[in-house]
């Protein structure tokens, strides 16, 4: 949800209405030539040809292919929220928030499934700025893992007190794993995405109550303790 | 460790010393290729240049580029079992046993770390024929799990009856899972998926410890349905 500021000129081009639909045009249209062509094949100059507009425009606006695509993931980001809204307004039990959650996310992905799978072979370098774990993926990241944390706030879920405030990070590092899962899933629809969120949510939802069992707090203890060893 | 028949001519020659060294010389030249010039990028004709054989005669010995790569899968496959030898026959503690065969992989696995970056991209589709998932690949694959089993069976551990037999494919999930972080490994001589090994290995010993406690019994029994539910 973190919008980035957009760069404006002293007549404050772009906090016009037709900044905003250029804007939108040079988005949309790169979007569309990475799906056809391929992340790696699409330059900025073919960008801004196939949009009509001047070269220098399109960096005036975006500065880089990367932060097209950090545009992508902030847009993503917003539509998974507003996907998610209803069942976080209707539920609270906390497998229905999560598998809720889980598949809005699905369905916000799924217009960008071949692409996604052309475009994962760069973002899967933990050194690329495109990479979900990257500085420069700060913004969308941190609000995805706030998207987790109301998943458990606003949830009748009653949690071990030691795990509870790294819990939205761990169930993000899931999801990361479902969207692993869902790149690359060749079946129908990716039904089988569907099948591994149906069946990992009641696990999650089974292990995060059991947490709370003193046999289980080592157990816990130690992928707190894992997940910060591998994050430095 | 399953060699697929090598094909033989009428003299034999695929079984004499001079077809192997052949053979090997072919193998050698293509996984140099792969790691100079990356997987896509190396013709069939390019490797029977460089080791200075006919084209036909490479196509002969291994009849695609595919089936080089089986034949890497394979022997990287006998150098993890020969390395994980020592720490089998002198352990009997199952987190040492697992801990043991994880590390001797990634020591096997290290002087390709270059190559294995650029060749995920083809082996990560799962509808590739070198996908560790692929039937493709069953040979080395039931091979691996095989060694998963030893380490269990070879251990002093308890273990929930109903998690037993499938607990050697649930480690074997585990080591793909490790091969995969490693090959988006970045630090220095890969020392965080030495730290990853380190953290995950007394984790999954206390959980398969744990598993015998009547209250983790559905818990097991979820986690086998679900790997069952995402092999169909």
């Amino acid at each position: 949800m973190t919008d980035q500021p957009v760069p404006t000129t002293a007549a404050g081009e772009a906090t016009t209405a037709r900044g905003e639909q250029t804007r939108q045009l040079i988005l949309e249209t790169a979007m569309r030539l990475f799906r056809e062509r391929g992340y790696a094949r699409t330059t900025m100059r073919a960008i801004a040809q196939e949009a009509g507009v001047a070269v220098g425009n399109a960096y005036y606006y975006f500065g880089s292919k990367e932060r097209l695509i950090q545009e992508f993931y902030n847009r993503t980001q917003r539509e998974h929220l507003a996907a998610a809204r209803p069942v976080l307004d209707r539920e609270s039990d906390f497998a229905a928030r999560l598998a809720g959650v889980l598949h809005a996310a699905i369905d916000v992905l799924t217009p960008s499934h071949d692409f996604a799978a052309s475009f994962f072979k760069v973002a899967a370098e933990p050194s690329s700025p495109l990479s979900p774990f990257s500085p420069e993926s700060a913004g969308p990241r941190q609000a995805s893992i706030d998207l987790f944390a109301e998943v458990l706030t606003g949830s009748t879920a009653k949690v071990d007190p030691e795990l509870r405030p790294h819990l939205p990070e761990l169930l993000w590092l899931a999801y990361m794993g479902t969207v692993l899962y869902w790149v690359y899933d060749r079946s129908p629809g990716q039904a089988r995405t569907r099948t591994l969120i149906n069946g990992a949510v009641p696990l999650i939802d089974r292990l995060v109550t059991l947490s709370r069992l003193r046999v289980l707090r080592p157990v816990t203890r130690q992928i707190i303790d894992l997940v910060r060893a591998l994050r430095h």
